[in-house]
């Protein structure tokens, strides 16, 4: 059985950790998102892919999220002490591998060679993709002015009401090598329980990622960020309400339109498989909330035996 | 008074420290060695005036030698892990500085630019400049081939004899704003304990300083980086033998031919003062080696008596 999983940050990789525990991890594909990746201090920061990275590797901060776990902070004191730039918070074990990175891209290596590389270096399992190889940055249109998608989020505490998310360099990007074929062959499609518009979203800027999403021949299952109309965390709900129209499951399913064939939602969302089905998709009512690894394991257990019934 | 001192790293700056006890430090300008600056995972490494600025600055490490105090290697375990370049030891609080200074050449800052920034940062009170804006690197041939400084120092441990030692970029090096005029200005110019090769070479490699010392009007002093005709550390008396064919105090003098008015050198190459006046120096004979606070004091004062015997 060979998946493939489109995600982004956090709440992606927590599905993920549940789903290798239950289906082979090397018959898994993992699409990132890279419309947050940035560059701080000179270097590339790809935080989606590192935080997938970390936590399927054991390496990561549980509790914070992102970054490492025993993770040290003295570069960045440095960088403070030196009047550098601090807005955004990068760990001493984390600057290593951004250190690695950016100089292999440098040094004319592609994001997916180099994600490759770090994958295995660190006994990764699954394949790891960046989904495209080429820049491809989120924009935030707000009542403020357009931000750029950590300035947005990070300095500004994503604070401002998005009007639009723009996705730079969409227009002219290719899917990792990996991604399509990947996707084309795949026995199920995933999109984990991500932000639709920050995560998903600059995913499905890439065209050909979209019309292999829409062309599938698998199955195509999403799980909604959601629980009772509210993010787990992050501006998911926020940004559905103002962009989408509410934060019903239906909301979260108009997101991926043509793209799934059903849609795992909590069950204090519960109310909304009535709304959800008259979308076309299969609703699928479940507990979504990661607390542990036992949730983590049942919601991935509840996506599989949902692929039975998809049509 | 205003003093100029050429030096290397970590003799240099222990002798620098004593030095800004008994002048007055705003009126010191540090012209900084150049010729082992590297790059290492991509970030711009300038060892000497790493090690004379956190030496000043009470960040060092005084019994490694270089590098910061309450050190950790979190970033290099990274780099380890994922198999990057770890060759030359970076440790976290340093590689901040080296990031901050990294991301400001980038963007167009000169070395002696950034150097400023930076040790206004910590608070330094002497000038610190690099001898050169310019690219100027060391090479050492050896009966083993010819190797870069850092290669040649650190990966291969310096146990190749040196036959020639080579400035890169020495023909088009101009001194860094600062430089010439200081040595010009000054009221006495001194060359610390380093290695004439190695660290002082280099400085003296770039033609309008070495010029500015040959046209002074200020006395010079060197002070001998021996002690019974052995370096107290690294490969100085190695590369005397063999370049100037000895270690005596006369032949360190003569590393500076017409540069210099006095040598100060240990009371245990006591015997050498002959040899040395025949120079044309004027030998100055005091305890050199520097265990301690008191002992770099004592030394910096020997120093300043000797200029009111130069000529």
């Amino acid at each position: 059985m060979r998946q493939v999983v489109l995600s982004g940050g956090v709440g992606g990789a927590r599905f993920l950790l549940g789903l290798v525990e239950v289906v082979e991890p090397a018959g898994v594909t993992i699409v990132a998102n890279v419309g947050d990746d940035l560059e701080v201090l000179g270097l590339h920061v790809s935080p989606d892919l590192d935080t997938i990275l970390y936590t399927l590797a054991g390496l990561g901060d549980e509790e914070r999220g992102w970054g490492r776990k025993d993770e040290s902070w003295n570069a960045l004191a440095t960088v403070s002490a030196l009047r550098g730039e601090t807005w955004f918070r990068v760990g001493d074990r984390d600057l290593g591998l951004h250190l690695v990175r950016t100089q292999a891209l440098r040094e004319g290596r592609s994001l997916s060679e180099v994600t490759g590389r770090l994958a295995t270096a660190v006994g990764l399992e699954p394949t790891l993709l960046p989904a495209t190889d080429q820049p491809l940055r989120t924009w935030l249109d707000t009542p403020a002015g357009s931000f750029s998608f950590q300035e947005w989020f990070v300095a500004r505490g994503h604070r401002d009401e998005v009007d639009r998310v723009r996705f730079e360099g969409a227009m002219s990007a290719r899917p990792a090598p990996g991604v399509a074929a990947a996707i084309a062959d795949a026995d199920l499609i995933l999109i984990a329980p991500s932000n639709p518009y920050l995560s998903i979203g600059p995913i499905l800027a890439v065209d050909e990622i979209r019309a292999g999403l829409a062309a599938r021949t698998a199955p195509a299952i999403a799980i909604s960020p959601l629980v009772g109309g509210r993010a787990v965390k992050g501006p998911a709900d926020r940004m559905l309400a103002r962009l989408a129209g509410g934060t019903s499951a239906a909301h979260v399913a108009s997101c991926y339109a043509g793209l799934i064939d059903a849609l795992v939602f909590d069950e204090s969302d519960g109310d909304d498989s009535e709304l959800v089905a008259r979308t076309g998709v299969r609703p699928i009512v479940a507990p979504t909330l990661m607390r542990d690894a036992a949730d983590r394991r049942r919601l991935a257990e509840v996506v599989l035996a949902a692929t039975a019934l998809a049509p």
